[in-house]
């Protein structure tokens, strides 16, 4: 099947060419360009959320809750997988964990698993293009599901609009384990499996981080998202069973509260800056790397450069300089 | 003191002048810059060894050993620590366990802890250095000991002509948790405490791994250090007792053994060629993420694409490619 068709095809909501030009996306950044290019201004719609919590906080069973839930209000969903040890890719809806490949689309819920994958690119960079075409696909709401762990999860974080971070009662160093800048933009605290003894004070542990936390905050001034003044989201924190679906009607009245509150402030538009300037960042970091690699194996001038680095006539950071100037200006 | 003034107590071999100018390059890539500029053409006649290891493989007392056996031979040591968790940083020299706080030194010796520090403008780059400050400083070896895992550590053995890697009896699956990364780059492997039991079974262990590994790149074609027809170095491996000193003559002349292979074979040449390609590349991506930082905060060019981003008249990649042109031509 041509390009044309396959953009064609998704625009139509089809699902098998939706997992094609997702395969293209991460495999090869010029072929993303492209398909960026072609459904940018089909983009706009969807809202989404990023979840994230440590191994065992029950992350696919409470997606899957959160699916039918919206399922129920004939949501359009698409869901994105980062977490490596997730075992949500397809299996945990239909209610068996077998792991599927790439994607997986039922009525209404579109499932990509990105783990181990779109590494070369950037990662961060491969799931905004995702939840691109996720988004021209015609999903109301995308789902980030990531573990949480490492600087490229926190930088796929700029993505979400509202972001959610799943906690367990008992698993005492669960907080700790999560890396302190997801912290800081965690929009909804969930007490997970709130029947298992604990779960009031894992709320009560979470309060008190928070007010440590924002009075940090406060006395530094860089709370980003509070900038303007009185616009600020005190976090929620909320209890849910996801086995059973106890307390998910109060979880989407959060999450609306949160997403009005981004519109009436007039935050949404301060989120979507950063998250443009975030996905920009890694376009043009990936491209200059790139260019990078291609001048330090093949331009004759080089080798020139080598020698007399070698030979202790040039330094290294005078042959970085040169090399910035060479890419700057090839035909000098 | 001045600029100038470290600069001509470092030459002199003065230990606080080597001192302030690490930290000097640490924090500062612009004095980095200036630092080797002035330095550079003293430059080039310290060999650097590169030593890793899991944690309890005894390195840093391998180090101390080996430390002693170099000063014998009248030799002037610098050490460089990467590994945060080290005790190395004097004590173990002198038969304690205190930490120093950066750099210590006594007579033909210099130790600099680099744990934790010059992240901001890459570990690797920092330590590059640190290393050409030893060389100028007038070291005739440089031992970098890091832990061994992640990206930026294997980025540090580019720094170093022979690389050894400790392994210990027992510690089943020590060999695993190096990265694979170090392990192709390994010249020497040492089985430190070789007086425990299990000692030759490692030694088997490193020998089967080896010869799986050498049929696998010689299958692929893929080593580097022996891509001219007949340049093959075979990884030696070696048993030491690092407490006793037993066997320590032994590694002396195997570390002998491969530099000579380096002069003989002429890949020398080619490991100084990758290291400069390596600490160059540092450099350039440094300098244009920083370049692209300040782009992103500060042109105005970025607020009007940002605009039209958001309209959706502008897509992420093609305001990607603006900014690359604003970079190579800041006043187009």
């Amino acid at each position: 099947m041509d390009f044309q068709s396959l953009i064609d095809g998704l625009l139509k909501g089809d699902a098998r060419s939706a997992a094609r030009l997702m395969t293209l996306v991460e495999n090869d950044i010029e072929l993303a360009e492209k398909v960026i290019n072609s459904i940018y201004d089909k983009t706009g719609n969807a809202y989404v959320l990023g979840i994230t919590g440590a191994p065992g906080s029950g992350k696919s069973t409470f997606i899957a809750a959160l699916t039918k839930k919206l399922i129920a209000l004939r949501k359009k969903i698409g869901i994105i997988c980062i977490d490596p040890s997730s075992p949500l890719t397809g299996g945990a809806l239909l209610g068996d964990r077998i792991r599927m490949k790439e994607s997986f689309s039922v009525k209404n819920v579109f499932i990509r698993s990105m783990a181990n994958r779109g590494q070369l690119g950037g990662l961060s960079r491969a799931t905004e293009d995702v939840i691109k075409i996720l988004d021209a696909y015609g999903c109301d709401i995308i789902i980030i599901e990531t573990v949480g762990v490492g600087q490229s999860e926190v930088d796929i974080f700029h993505s979400a609009a509202t972001v959610l971070v799943l906690l367990v009662p008992g698993l005492g160093d669960d907080i700790q384990t999560i890396k302190a800048g997801i912290m800081e933009i965690t929009d909804i605290f969930v007490v997970n499996k709130m029947d298992l003894p604990g779960a009031d004070r894992k709320v009560a542990e979470i309060q008190q981080m928070l007010e440590l936390n924002l009075k940090y905050r406060y006395e530094n001034h860089d709370n980003q998202k509070s900038s303007e003044k009185g616009n600020h989201w005190i976090p929620e924190i909320l209890k849910v069973n996801s086995l059973t679906g106890e307390n998910f009607d109060e979880l989407m009245k959060a999450i609306e509260r949160h997403r009005n509150f981004l519109n009436q402030s007039g935050l949404i538009s301060k989120y979507l800056e950063n998250r443009i300037k975030s996905e920009t960042r890694q376009i043009v970091k990936y491209k200059l790397i790139k260019k990078i690699e291609e001048l330090l194996e093949k331009d004759d001038k080089i080798d020139a450069y080598m020698r007399e680095v070698k030979n202790k006539s040039l330094d290294p950071y005078s042959m970085a300089n040169k090399i910035i100037k060479l890419l700057e200006n090839p035909k000098s």
